[in-house]
């Protein structure tokens, strides 16, 4: 890897976390001695990346360094030569994300951003694009690291390094931090007097947490967590999960500490319940968080400002990017740092095959992420995360394919949402209603749109006529 | 093993397909030099047993053989010495079964009663049963071969083999006979000349088919069973499974051919939509076999009847009998005949457990089930067969311990069951229900009837206090 | 598969085994149609495989049957739309076994055809030449199947396999036959009685054996077969493998029953004490066997010979042919007949990748070889046969890339070869001895000439200038 | 884990190592709160551990530390109430050692202390004392850690984890410690500035290296050190082992680098030339260290002495005691040091099983160590790590049940004894010569005695009738 005078791009980079991203680069000034970042977006984000490359180069200038900070809608201009690529871009911005959760549950179906339905939108929306990224870095800037965390970030990260070819990926996610941090509030432990190790895959890990005596005190988080009369809410919860009761049986079972999303496993009738309320009420968190970044654009926008302002800590996704600028961190430094990411398999997880992404703990080193060997899992949490990896196989399969079969079958697949007449329906509709960023399922739209004018008009009726 | 004067025990031996079972027995009088046939029921089902047992004798005397056989409660007479033992009781009866099936449903879920809440709760019912039996066999019969036909057969299988040590029990089945049936009618080709190839768990089972040119036919199949526009109803579909249509591009994407009861997978909205119609229109399948059986029992009172009525084919369950007769003659003669059974898994499916039951295709020699080795399967057929193997798992250590924290946590791996407060009510009535039936969950239930008055009070509401 | 009028072509037609195989198809004339043989041969077997052809079509003729039979130096005139292709070509005929032999032997090595250096170098010589015949079928004859006999077996069917990537290869040996014979003989039961299950690899597998009682032989037999004082001689030993007495003791302890070639492995010393007495006396069983060759086609020549001369039996692999004929027909007819074959492991030996070939037995059906689930090996056996199956797999990638460290890192895994020195100058004088046949290794075998005038004059020597 | 005032028992005080370890306790004297160590030997050794625990409590003396020294022969006194136990001891002592070199060279075969014939019979002397170790560590202290350097460590560590069952178990030894020191000398990088991974088994691993840039140097590595005509010796080679050259292509085809004692297997012919040049010139290496070790006792009896001489780093074996009390220090101090470590599998190498034990890179933390996942090995390094481990596990089973065939199927399967007659002949002289200290094997001892006459004379004309 090139040393010095780094160059940084970051693809989605008018996303609304990008300033918690400078802000990760500034605090670590003396790790990396970094040249330019290149915040690249495409042309309906034009206006966003623009406030925010502005904003952006205020808080570099006002930490006193002399980074150069570009805005671009040329990928390539941004890739080439680049010693790290960071990628956490939303293709078809929160409208698209508005369909994923509306749809489903207009059926009484979770949309469920990253596994439900709306997670499998987002893969099919997503993977093409990080494979056109990989092929381009292959071409520009051979050398690099690609550090993803555009959700569903497992699926994405299996298909740069297995589809895409590039082991140069690490995926990235806040989730497990929040755990972390969450073990550390309710031990009333610091964080580094914790061993906290996770299997599983992304938004789909369990871990289990030991203290500096060798004692392991995962079942003693069970109860502080998820008694009946004993626990109190996980402040560290992410935002787009709501707080229902997690069954306490189930967990003491399962052996190991489940993460928030296991909510839609472990309580999947009461998270739809609660869904179902919220849509009827009128409220989707997609709608929700499309408020919120508006009004973080208007701050934005404040020639004056040139910090991280406070409320995008409200946002939810704290700590993704500062995350992201540590893990860059410890490759270019070899820092070993412990961190939890999604890389290939490779026999950590002896329960999946050994060419899948799994998301486990391991040392950050410059040649790439050292996991930690897992071994065998507990049954209960064996069979699920086998079944989710199949699921996700065959999801990344239709994405890159925009094969309507494995798209129904891996709906069918997916818990979340029922097999059978019910699962086609929402398909159906939500393939029309995403047909202009799904070219590779063009075929498929076609047919529906010919033979089943009821879905058109259902997802017009639904969606206000903007399919 | 002993040859000739062989000595048959069968527990349960009142069933209503007893008759099946020695009508198969009198085909094979040549290939089995039989001496003596048990029937052994418990106190409930004394009546039962003793008009079975008097109609088996006068098919027997019909036949012209001079088999004694004998009726008994006492389980323990039947087992001494006996060469082959077969299994199809069903703990509780059918009233069970009615249990089974009216708790779930009128929860809106699928009580089905092999991978269902039904089948759960059959588990519960049965494993502890079976593991008796073994114990006694051990010192009864210690060279005899256990032949199971009671469901869950997978579950109670592996029970025997792995938890009660008795290497020498195979798990049997009607349903992959039915499918090859079928394959042979829509490709209009003899049995014999097809090449049937089966991998999954008991009810839960894939397969591919070959014919003599060494062609593979299962694409064909697939369409001529399932394709919209051109299939017609498979007459050898089960009764208690309803005709819902297979969604097409799944079963072609998956790359097998499924058997009945994917149907609650791959179509599970339309599966419970139809169960909840026919609940509200008063029909759940349990109390419609209860009528057939009452039918049943009403003829094989006749002192004229020395034959197999016609009427039992058509109760459903047709062949499994016979299939156990051939079982045992190609294990007393090393026929070598090929059949589906459930057994040790050791490597014959290389993506699950070793020391698991699998369902596969194997033939039947003097020292056990030779298994065909499957080799890897189809992403979706592993990811759904891992995970209900792991369920599986945890419903049988359940059924051991009576720990109702595992059997919370096999609720919520099922697929057919939503996890959460509405699969925890399910579970909570059905221990009440089944109280009587399930020892092993003695402080589960008294903690329930304590606790949850409500609980007991839905379950007398619905059962009409008969719980 | 196309049906009737079968073309079938023979690599290595003039071998003296041809006979036999003829025999065995005008045996099979009911059962496979044949409408054509082809025997092939290259320019150094022209008069063999002329006066071999001769010899068959009098053998055809005087069974009354209309086959052709046709001779050809043009390998792809035989290809051209054949049904089954057969090998038993040897690369550089017998003289270069006499040199796979000697060398290794003048330095007190095993030279050992088959898993020895000889072995080796046959795979280096065959290899190359298979993966050209698997070549020109997927152009001439893309649905015919390759059945496989040129040593070593393994090696060169995994090649076809999984570096030519045909499927459709069998690879046969008649060392199990004469296992099982063996088995039949001392305990006096016919071979239809008795089940033999084998695992392992081609030249190194182990098996077990059954009654039709179920009782496993196994232990009994290995008693008849080993122990000192009990056992005497078994005559289906193959001629080329010295009766050197198996040690008892670790036979009874590996839990199954070795083959021949095992003395190599389990009584080492003993087997090269043999080996270098004799060679030391002049005799290797190279020379031995060209003397055999010479007096069979002095008998071939003959135009009264008109059916395989009693002579044949006695030259080792019998039985080699009629089984190639019986898999053939096998396939053609789906018998779906027991052999022990060389396929894809495919799962069927756990402790072995998915990815290889193994030995192990199988039904044979129309659309290839079903394995039987061997499951998991006893542990010395295990160790083994994964040792055995890297050096093989190291060995087929030196045979196909001509790298110079592979051969010798194979060499060095080999445990009948002195890894070091002693190894480095065997493997070094047997590339030159062998120069001709070895054009992938062309550079090695330059720089070896120019660096190590030493090694030329040894081989001149030991082989009077013949190199 | 109790926290302060630590009580550490060593067994096989007597060692003249001990200093070392005294000197790396007094090192860590800040991390390590100790109150008592005791130093056990057994009877023959009573002279030894009076000596160096005399020495010891000088040397801590001189530190100004108030520990308490204690020498015992009573093992259980020791390990009452004890938090960490270490295991150096040497069953039979050096004159052992002497004859596990000498009767295997008497026949030309290598001895060869921890993977020859004189390994496996240290094995055979070791695991029934290790076990008994174990048995009163779960009476006297049940929570204390077990770090065990008595060789051959790898299977000494495997039966104390799954033969003992105490998985508190960590098996540790120096060579990977001379390796690290040996790639940073030879990169000129300091040690703390490469990443190098190890797998494999004790004295029979692997390693890659990577820098603080991300470059693997493994290739650079093997040119530095092996390339002829490059390399130079490498200082940090155990004295034990001799100065052969590494075959160069091996090894760059192994893609690893190999350990020292790889030589056994990679320049077996060599090695073997060697050690008999030695044997006839009448110098085992047992022999060399005994006069070392009479030299060190000397110095160690002068009250004068209390510091560890310099004589003792010369001794071999070097950095051993400092990395026993570093591994201490880390479990004590959950401190995460990267050490190379014998522990359970469990999937860390998912070549071989997961409850075997395996010597790899981890992290040793306050709950043990944490694996790196190595993942599948290279196919040579694959297959020679299997066979291996397939060997020790029999050797393990033979160690602890006597059976005399497993025994010999251990030898039969090491590749450094030649299967067969001269094998055997080994075994039977070995255990007559090792008889007082294998109990286990007195049924075969006795057996050999009564049958074989000249099996005892050779033992009593070689080693002087002291058998």
């Amino acid at each position: 890897m090139a040393r010095g005078a780094l160059k940084i791009a970051v693809i989605g980079g008018g996303s609304s976390y990008t300033p918690e991203l400078i802000e990760g680069y500034i605090k670590r000034r003396d790790a990396l001695p970094i040249k330019e970042i290149w915040l690249v977006d495409v042309e309906e984000g034009r206006e966003k990346v623009e406030i925010v490359g502005a904003m952006a180069a205020r808080m570099v200038r006002a930490a006193g360094l002399d980074w150069k900070v570009s805005t671009t809608l040329n990928r390539r201009e941004a890739l080439a030569g680049a010693d790290f690529v960071s990628t956490q871009f939303r293709v078809g911005l929160l409208d698209a994300r508005i369909k994923d959760e509306r749809i489903p549950l207009s059926h009484g179906v979770l949309g469920q951003e990253t596994k439900g339905a709306g997670g499998l939108f987002k893969a099919f929306r997503t993977i093409p694009v990080i494979l056109d990224i990989v092929k381009d870095m292959k071409e520009l800037c051979p050398d690099a690291w690609l550090v993803n965390f555009t959700n569903p970030a497992g699926m994405v990260t299996e298909a740069a390094i297995f589809h895409g070819g590039w082991r140069r990926t690490i995926g990235l996610c806040n989730v497990p931090l929040g755990l972390i941090k969450t073990a550390s509030d309710k031990l009333n432990t610091p964080v580094d007097a914790l061993t906290v190790r996770f299997a599983g895959l992304n938004h789909f890990n369990w871990h289990r947490v030991w203290d500096t005596t060798g004692n392991e005190r995962t079942a003693e988080l069970i109860d502080l967590l998820y008694k009946p009369g004993v626990a109190v809410d996980d402040e560290n919860r992410p935002k787009n999960i709501a707080n229902i009761e997690f069954p306490y049986e189930i967990v003491r079972d399962s052996g190991m500490l489940p993460c928030y999303y296991h909510r839609y496993y472990y309580a999947e009738s009461d998270m739809l319940d609660d869904a179902i309320k919220k849509f009827e009420g009128g409220k989707t968190r997609a709608e929700e968080v499309k408020r919120t970044e508006e009004r973080l654009f208007a701050l934005y926008k404040d020639p004056a400002l040139d910090h991280k302002p406070e409320e995008l800590s409200q946002r939810g996704g704290a700590y993704y990017s500062d995350a992201a600028c540590e893990l860059i961190a410890s490759i270019y430094n070899d820092k070993k740092t412990e961190m939890v990411v999604s890389v290939a398999n490779n026999g950590a997880m002896p329960d999946l095959p050994p060419n899948c992404v799994v998301e486990v703990s391991a040392r950050i080193t410059a040649h790439g992420a050292d996991c930690y060997a897992v071994g065998a899992l507990p049954t209960g949490v064996r069979g699920m995360v086998q079944h989710m990896k199949a699921m996700e196989q065959i999801i990344i399969d239709a994405a890159i394919t925009g094969d309507y079969d494995k798209a129904l079958h891996g709906f069918a697949l997916n818990t979340l949402i029922p097999a059978g007449s019910k699962g086609k329906k929402i398909l159906d509709q939500m393939l029309v209603a995403h047909k202009d960023y799904l070219p590779q399922f063009k075929d498929a739209v076609e047919r529906i749109e010919r033979e089943q004018p009821d879905t058109v008009a259902y997802v017009e009726g639904l969606l206000g006529g903007k399919g």
